[in-house]
């Protein structure tokens, strides 16, 4: 068996060397924030850095960020209480807190009739599909678009949104929610007046510092054009196992969709069982968010764009980043076309 | 000015090097711990054995532990809308969720008529102050006592406590409650299924490696007396003030205390004040917890065991660790004392 080819980066994105770096040099750090010495003066100044590194990828300078423990607990510090309305395509970090009454239009878009009183995510995980973000949106999962697809938080009209460190090349359990200054936000986790009086808890300086070098990375790579690139890679993957594979769909292919991620659902072969054969044979992808995977309750995000269960039941989800190269997706386009000819096979 | 002396181990200790060992390596791991592929089991098989050392350094084998962004979020996990008791000398995560109406007696320990509807510390922060825990107390913070003072979860007769990594050699941002098997807990950050349901968010998993090997450490050493020769520097410490500053108490010198801290309180003479000289000087200590420090309001742990407003505000912490040797505290010594003289000649 060759080397190992991880396609999984909407689950997490491998560590970028720039992360590694200001982590490194974040552990020769003793002081804690929030004490008032030259040790806990430095560790402030690093934290501070890293807020400003952050706000600039997001487009957000001025408004507040506020580091949280990921984007799970951003959504839960931006939803919980507040009754809000999304759809079944959300992630379950956003569907814990709203109603999941909106729907999805044919066009792959989701409607929302208040958006001063609704949560709509910029980008899906497990499709990739782009949504327009109407103005005066309340609350906005911007998890998987930050980094990947370019956008200004300051230009959204959109009130709150939270992304993730670890998607774009930064630490697991570091992340923010992002608030247009001057917003009320009352803290759920309490104690030590951190962030604010707006998350309390010792911040999480390694993780923090992390999170900086990797937004500030991945906001010059996506400037540069990094993203395109992958896009071209997907793509190819892409029509290589259309033109192969009849029995399946590419689902958001007419959508605008992140340019790394390819959903593909073949009725009746099971996701799990595609990605434990992709595994065996050296590849890392999944079927639907990782943190759905080996849950009985599958995604409901097929399901929710009218997808039949059968459908929905045998998508599997490919997410590239700048480190895949073309030989390694028609590498993973033979050994799944492979499997896919037995399916077929049998199925006939 | 010479090397700077760190002695501010309560607000947060220096990264171990076998915790920076197991982040570096952590690093290297590109899965996503919830992912079902190859990539996502080695990230698991990370956090589990983690979790296994934790659980070991804590004597809590066989309760469940869950991990947290550290010991606030653990506390809420633990306190929040349970309407326990507490005396107000707990740290402020804990106070933020509960009364505040236990007393302490003249002895220094906190009364506790209801055990099973209270919440106690194992040892303060400030004073260093350890307290006797009654059975079937319903919550105790462990944070400061553990990796400096020998328990055992299962044997102390609690239900819940919760502890931070950072306080042992780990890194900042990292924590977990740990509970009795079978206890019932509801998550307050919710979205995917992690930790057993009990706290969603994709796992810190360079995090949580250097949690699990600081703690291992830090009970390695613990088990080899290390602390008993950090308890005999103090000791040192305090009798070369004690017998140079008349005016200035020695908080909690009559009780079984942390074997690293001490608090002294001069009345009149602002720990504030104190701090800065200190810094100035080439010395890290604090007033008060780093979480209350540039507060408006003090802490309210002298207060209540009964000092004055005067007293209360006239103190500091010198908290030492295994790094701190004879010479550190009586070059602090030294300092301290020529700023106390000024303080007593301006006093006189």
């Amino acid at each position: 068996m060759g080397e190992r080819v991880y396609l999984d980066w909407n689950a997490t994105a491998p560590l970028r060397s720039e992360a590694r770096a200001a982590m490194a040099a974040a552990m020769e750090l003793v002081g804690n924030p929030s004490s008032v010495h030259a040790e806990g003066r430095a560790a402030r100044g690093l934290v501070e850095r890293a807020r400003a590194q952050v706000a600039r990828a997001l487009g957000a300078e001025g408004a507040d960020i506020v580091f949280t423990s990921g984007a799970t607990e951003a959504a839960a510090l931006a939803l919980a209480g507040r009754d809000l309305s999304a759809a079944p395509v959300e992630h379950d970090a956003v569907r814990a807190w709203t109603d999941g009454a909106l729907t999805v239009g044919a066009d792959g878009g989701v409607v929302v009739p208040d958006p001063a009183r609704a949560c709509l995510q910029l980008a899906n995980s497990e499709t990739g599909i782009v949504q327009e973000l109407p103005a005066g949106l309340a609350v906005s999962d911007l998890t998987q678009g930050f980094g990947k697809i370019p956008f200004a938080f300051n230009w959204l009209g959109v009130e709150m949104g939270f992304v993730s460190a670890h998607k774009l090349g930064g630490p697991k359990g570091i992340g923010a929610l992002v608030i247009r200054q001057g917003t009320e936000l009352a803290a759920q986790i309490r104690g030590g007046g951190q962030e604010m009086g707006r998350r309390a808890g010792t911040e999480n300086l390694i993780g923090i510092a992390g999170f900086g070098a990797a937004a500030e990375a991945a906001q010059r790579d996506l400037a540069a054009g990094v993203w395109d690139r992958v896009s071209e890679i997907r793509n190819i993957l892409e029509k290589t196992l259309d033109a192969a594979a009849d029995m399946t769909i590419s689902v958001g292919k007419g959508n605008i969709r992140l340019p790394n991620t390819l959903c593909l659902a073949t009725p009746g072969w099971k996701g799990e069982t595609q990605v434990m054969q992709m595994d065996l044979a050296g590849f890392a992808i999944s079927a639907g968010s990782a943190c759905a995977s080996g849950k009985a309750r599958r995604s409901d995000v097929l399901g929710a764009m009218g997808y039949d269960a059968a459908t929905a039941q045998g998508a599997i989800r490919v997410s590239l980043g700048p480190g895949v190269a073309e030989q390694d997706v028609l590498r993973l386009a033979e050994a799944w076309l492979k499997q896919y000819r037995r399916f077929e096979a049998r199925a006939a």
